[in-house]
Parts: structure tokens; sequence; C-alpha cells
């Protein structure tokens, strides 16, 4: 995978797309970290809205519908003082029958600065920065089971501001492994930033084949999994992703894996409960749990803004500096 | 309903949501009256826009679609320099499974200041402001039959406009009262401002039972109900809120209650003719009258967006400064 | 059609409206042409916006749907600094029963300055500017198969970039002249700026039965047609809009008047390939030509922007100044 490595840095090594975790040296994702502390306090302000991207022009293009995380992508544009253009391609171009290929050279033929891309198709986002040219930075907002490293940077800035270091913790993420895109990218940044120990638990049919490969501890039970953990990471229930032959009932679900307040008891005292959301209350996690003192499931939200328009910021510093060779 | 005046209220007793003309003293109304005044000149300039809410994100919560309100808050918000987010509700997030104040709590954590919510059920508006955190203001923009407040204003603006002054009024409402959302917040406002005499006419079938409670004389007949009126305000036939039971046929509706020209001739000669739009020629009002010399209509549409600017921005400078207690 | 000069233009024979090539002087087809010159490096610098239209209102108006040029219109407009509303009539007010004349009423009522109007009538756009105030500038979009007057003066934009003067030149447009409203745009823009021949190529099914009246030369054979022509216009073979008894089959259509290569050699070796887009490839152009070093398509696009910007800002220069009498 080493040419993902090259297409996302500059030969400087500076970030020109933002695709995957995957192949991003540390010094990388320490930047983004501290970048988006920087703009943290933008959120505070009375007046939300920093000049860094006026002018430029954003285009939010998503293939796949997903209101959530296109509207952190348009806000963290609109605060850096962008102009973004929202396009829901299901439904426009491709309609009469224009290839992927013809509409992104018609977008970028517009002098646009940006992609921002969701797609249902693992690689979409990797193939279009493949294919944009060098002026235009590429976001990847999600793609198939592959990635979402946007989500996944901001649970690490959540993680960073609450415990300052990656090195002494131990994190489990709970759920379904093998669905997750979001899984994936976590796992990648918490093993690149230096964490003590990362764990998966889930049932045996939700976990890949191959996670071990990955650095990861597989566990299937709550309690042993759980065990001096620092930071609970549950990830959503993919309904609407899953065949039905993975799980057995929602109800056995939330009874083995859901995280109560018992289960949470298993943790570390200091433990925080993180969730990318949106949350199915006692389905994954329970009301209590996603509502209570431990939960950090609304920082991650606020959060995301500001290392959004960290990633932002960042690759459109080194726009037509090229990619790394 | 004394928490209503409360909570859109601080202490202080400046407006911080906008909820519902019921339980605002006459002094808040006549400030929004006031402050539109200051307002009504931008829309005049070569640049519409004044800085005032520059930097500030304000949530279009649509969970039914009105495209013209919806218009009307989005043309005031950027002529305030806000950023704006356009949210169709019932085609987004909560078709995730997230619940309604899932849904809420993200949008606060992403630093959202304000909420303009239409719900088709009554009380939504009100629900949501109680559910939101103090930095955060609300304006109710159409709930269900209950109120439909920044309407009502716009059509008290567009009376002192045209008469200086309340106190010698006598105001005629013409319709479906029974699921006007606007009858109800008109009346409330008309009462409050001193209007000399409110009265309903409509069919028995389309008037609430308790309506005298809020202080208005009831007529069924449009010559008696228009006699010695200054003001006319013609209600939108809801067609599409109404079951069938209530009404023998347009045509007939028409004959009885359509404003004609000759039935006009029952008011004043100074009378004016309102209407809250979309217009049912043919249907409520006759073309000639809608187009006529006295139809203030238009007015109102313009005045639409000054009387939103003043709300958006009264209610924004008492952020953070909590509910009445 | 003389009616037409008159409400595209003010007394001083400036453009106040933009619905069709035809009726338009040679100086102000110059004009935008010039205008759109110093435009043209806004979407190359690092900021890409200017002030001129800096709190005026634009509405983009689209009765049908076309996400690529309401994307264009929107873009311009942002570069410009204007406020943009998008209102996709089709589904909005119209469907609680309005008429169009009171949305138009209630869109300039809101102190809107400008309409872009996209409609599948033709003179729809014409319609809408003589029921428009006089502080209101229509700008035709596409009506029909009537007119696309922008997308025939970036045709002419990106010609004159390239060979920069008309009198030499012969130009031929090949493909569905009787269903094109771009193609009847832009043989009024070059018979205009004088270029020395306009040929049409197609069968006779897919060319109107008075199109030499227009002034143009008509062939049916690509060979004869493309001999010692300097521009080759290719239309997009529309689908969508066709009955089915207009041609035999689209492999047919490709093998006589598909442009390959080959048959780009009966044109002179300067010869440039335009084609408004979105392309079928292998239809009506091969994608070695549409991508060859001979086509100018995507710098058609781009030039797109720039002569928007030019017919936004001189037609908004006019505003108030009322129509020529």
């Amino acid at each position: 995978m080493s040419y993902r490595q090259n297409i996302q840095l500059t030969p400087e090594k500076n970030l020109k797309h933002f695709l995957a975790i995957e192949g991003l040296p540390r010094a990388v994702l320490m930047k983004i970290l501290d970048t988006a502390e920087s703009f943290s306090s933008v959120g505070e302000r009375a007046v939300k809205k920093v000049p860094i991207l006026r002018g430029k022009t954003i285009v939010n293009l998503f293939f796949e519908n997903s209101t959530r995380t296109r509207t952190t992508f348009e806000l963290a544009a609109k605060r850096l003082s962008a102009d973004v253009l929202n396009l829901n391609i299901a439904v426009s171009a491709t309609s009469k029958g224009e290839s992927l290929l013809d509409t992104l050279s018609n977008l970028e033929a517009m002098q646009s600065d940006m992609f921002v891309v969701r797609h249902a198709q693992s690689g979409a986002a990797h193939f279009i920065a493949q294919n944009s040219p060098d002026h235009i930075s590429v976001i990847n907002a999600g793609d198939g089971c592959h990635a979402h490293p946007t989500q996944a940077m901001l649970d690490m800035f959540t993680i960073r501001r609450h415990f300052d270091d990656f090195y002494p913790l131990k994190v489990a993420i709970v759920g379904d492994i093998l669905h997750s895109r979001v899984a994936r990218s976590q796992i990648h940044a918490l093993t690149t930033l230096g964490a003590n120990e990362v764990r998966v638990i889930a049932p045996k049919t939700l976990i890949p084949v191959d996670i071990t490969s990955m650095g990861v501890h597989v566990y299937h039970d709550m309690q042993q999994g759980l065990k001096d953990v620092d930071v609970v990471i549950i990830l959503r229930l993919q309904k609407e992703r899953m065949g039905g032959a993975f799980l057995p009932s929602m109800q056995e679900y939330y009874q083995t894996y859901g995280l109560t307040e018992e289960k949470l008891g298993y943790a570390k005292d200091s433990a925080i409960v993180m969730h990318p959301g949106p949350i199915n209350r006692g389905v994954e996690i329970a009301s209590s749990v996603a509502d209570g003192p431990r939960s950090v499931i609304l920082k991650q939200v606020t959060n995301g803004i500001a290392v959004r328009m960290a990633i932002m910021s960042m690759t459109m510093g080194t726009a037509g500096q090229g990619a790394s060779a």
C-alpha cells in the first residue's frame, strides 16, 4: 500500500490529500491535531469565522447521502470562509449518462479547489485523487467499508484533549469491526500515534479474519476486553449494512455487547466512552452511558469541526506542490 | 400558559426565543416593530447586507416542507451576514433512526447559534427551545395549528406602517380559523397591541368552540362582519389540511366568504386587504381584490424580511443570558 | 422579433436582460467578451472573488433540473460575492397551486435583484422578463428548444481566445440542430460577430426547414461539410428530447456523423473541436477526439464562469434604467 503514502503527501511530506490514515507518518497526524487545537477556539468566538480559505471553492461530492457528515464539512468550510457547492451526484449529472471522470473534469475546469468525497465504494476517494490535477485536494468523507479518516482524527483529537498522551493508553473498540470504515481508520491512527494497546471486542462473525495483522488484540467478551481500558469506543450497529446472518438478534447483541453502566464498570474508573454517532440507544449503548458523565460523544461532534478545518486548511496549503514521488 | 412567557424572555424581559405571540408583553412586540423599521431600508440599499450576525450559524430545521417560508428566513439570515444551514429533517438523520433530541444535541455540539423550526406538530418549537442549551435561540417558523408568530408580526408591521396606531382599528380575519396557525398568532398580536376590535368571520365548522375566550367577536356573515372594518385579513383555504366534512364546495365557499370587490365594499373605504400567501385566486379572494389598490399582500412579503431580521437579531442579542425564572 | 431587441437593452443600448442572442447588436456581444476577459483571471487567483455584486440577491429559478448549468451560475454569482438562492420550482411553491406570476411577484417583493431562469418551455425567460419590475434583471439559462445564450457566448469567448478574430473563420455545427437551443444561439452569435461562414451538418430529419434563412449553409455529409473549417462544434445527441423517428440507430449516427479522428482530418489542421457538454463518448464524438490536443471542451467550461460573471455584472449595472422603448 505504499502508493497511498505517496499520493497523500508532497515531496516535503506535507499533506496534499487526506484519503486514509494508512501510510501517513506520525508527524503528519500530530500536526493535524496541533492545527485543530488552534482552530478549536474559533467555534467559541462571537464571530465563528477565519478568512483562511476565502475565495476557495470546495465541492461536497456526495455519491451517498449523509446529511450529518456533509453538514460538518459544510460548517468547517464556511468557518474557513470558503465557498461551498453541495452536489448530490446520485441525482445529477451522471443521470444524463456522464461518466464519473467527465463530471470530475468539469468540476476541475470550473476551478474548484477541493473535493470532499463520500462514496459507497471502497477506494473511490483514492481513485478521484489519482485522477485529479495537481491544484486539487481530495478529502475522504467515507468510502465503503474502507476508511473514514476525518472521523478517526476527531476521535484522536478528543482522546488527546482528555489524556494528553497516547503512549500509556489502552483502547477498546466494540462492535461491528467487519463493516466499519471508522474502526479501520481508528486502528491505524491509534497504532501510528503509539497507543499502548488497541483491542477489538465483537462476536466472531463481525471481526475480519486478518485483523491481528493490524496489531490489535481480539476479544469476544466484554468483561475481559474492557479490563484496564482507558478509552471505550462503541461502534454504531450498521443495521442497513448487515445481511442478517451476522447477528442472532438485536436484544441478544445488547445483552452481550451493549455498553451498559455495569459493563463500563469493567474498564478503568477514569475511562471515557466514545461513539461516532448517530447512536442507537438500547442497541449498542445504554442511554445512561451515552448521556452519562464519562461520555465524550458530543465533544467528538464539536471537535469534528475543528479537525476538519485543520485538514482542509493543511491540504489547501500544499495546493499545486505535487504528490510525493 | 405562563411557562411560555418565561421561556421566551430573559430575566430582563428581553427576547430569547420567539415561539408564540402568547405571553409576550406589548413592549416586546413594539420593540420588534421598531427594530424591523430600522431594517426595512436594508432591502432597498445597493448592498443589502449588514454585518450584525456575521460568523453566526443559523440552522433552518424544517420537519415540514415550506420553500416559501424557508426562503424568507434564509434571505433574512444572509442579509444579516449569518451562515445558513438548510436541513430537511424528514429526509435526513432521523431516517437513520436517530431521535429528535439526538439530532438537536449534535447540531448544538456543532456550535449552532439559532434554530428556525418548522414542524407539523403543535408545540414542536417550544419543545426544542426547552431542550436547547442556553446559548441557542429558537424561532418558530410554524408549528401545526398552533402558531406562526413571525407571520403575525409581519402583519402587525404592515398594519402599523399603514395606520400608525392600533388603538382605533377594527380588524376582521376571514376564513379557516380552526386550522390556521396564522389566525391564532394574529389574534394574540392584535389583542396585545390594543386593537379596538378583532373579529373572525367563517362558517361555524371552521371556528374553534372556545374562540370568544380570546376576546374576538364571531361572525358568520361577511356583510355584518366587514362593517366599519379597517383591516381585512383573508386566510388561505388550506385544502391540504382539511378533511372534507368542513366545507360543502369551493364554489359555495367563494360565493359566501370569498373576498370580492362587492364584499370589500362592506368595509371602510380606507380598509386594506391582507393575506399570508400563497393566495388561491377565485377561492378565498378575487384576483381583482388581490391585485387591487387596497391590497397590501406583496408589501407583507417585503416586510417579512425586515421583521425576521429584527427577530433574529434581537434573540441573538440575548444569547447566553438565560431564560426568565 | 424587434420586441426582443427592446426588452434586452436600455435606451442607452446597455444590457438589461440576457434572453437571446437574437436582437443584440455586435457591440453588446463584443462588450460581453471584453468584460469576460477581465474576469477570466479571477478564477486563477488565490482568492477567487470580487466584490462587484456583494449584497445582491440572485435567484436560480430552475423549472427544469440541470445541476451542471445551475452550478456554473452559482459559482459565477458567488465569485461576484452575491447571495444565491436556489429554487427548484417544480417541487416548491407551485405545488401549492400558486401561479408562476404569483411566485415571481413574491420573489420580487423579497427584493431579489436577478432571476436566472431555466425552463422546458420556449419563451419562458422572455415572459418572466416582460412581467418583472424595472429593478430586476433576467438571464436565460436555457428555454425549451429556443435559446441557451450564455452557452453561445462562452463558445464565442473560447473561439476568440483561440483565433482573435471572427472574420476569417469557417464554423461547422454538427448534430441535432432541430432540437438544439444551443445551435440556434450559436448561429445568431457567429453571424452577428461576423464569422466568414456558418455551416450546419446533420441528417435531413434533424435540420429545421427554415434554417437557411438564418444565413447558414446546410450539409448532410461530414467530408464536404468539414472541408476548410476552423471550428467544429459537436452538439450533444439529446436522447431524452428525441422521439425515435428522427434517427435510425445510435451506431449508424456515430458512423455517419460521430466526430472521429478520421473525420476531423477533413477540417483544417488548425481546427479546434468544441462541445457544450455533457459529452456522449462514442455517440456524437470519439473519446480520442474529445480528449485530444485539438479539443477545447474543458476550456469552454472554464470560460463559462467568466462569461456568466460578465453577463451578470453587466445586466446588474443597468438595474432600474428601464428597457429600450
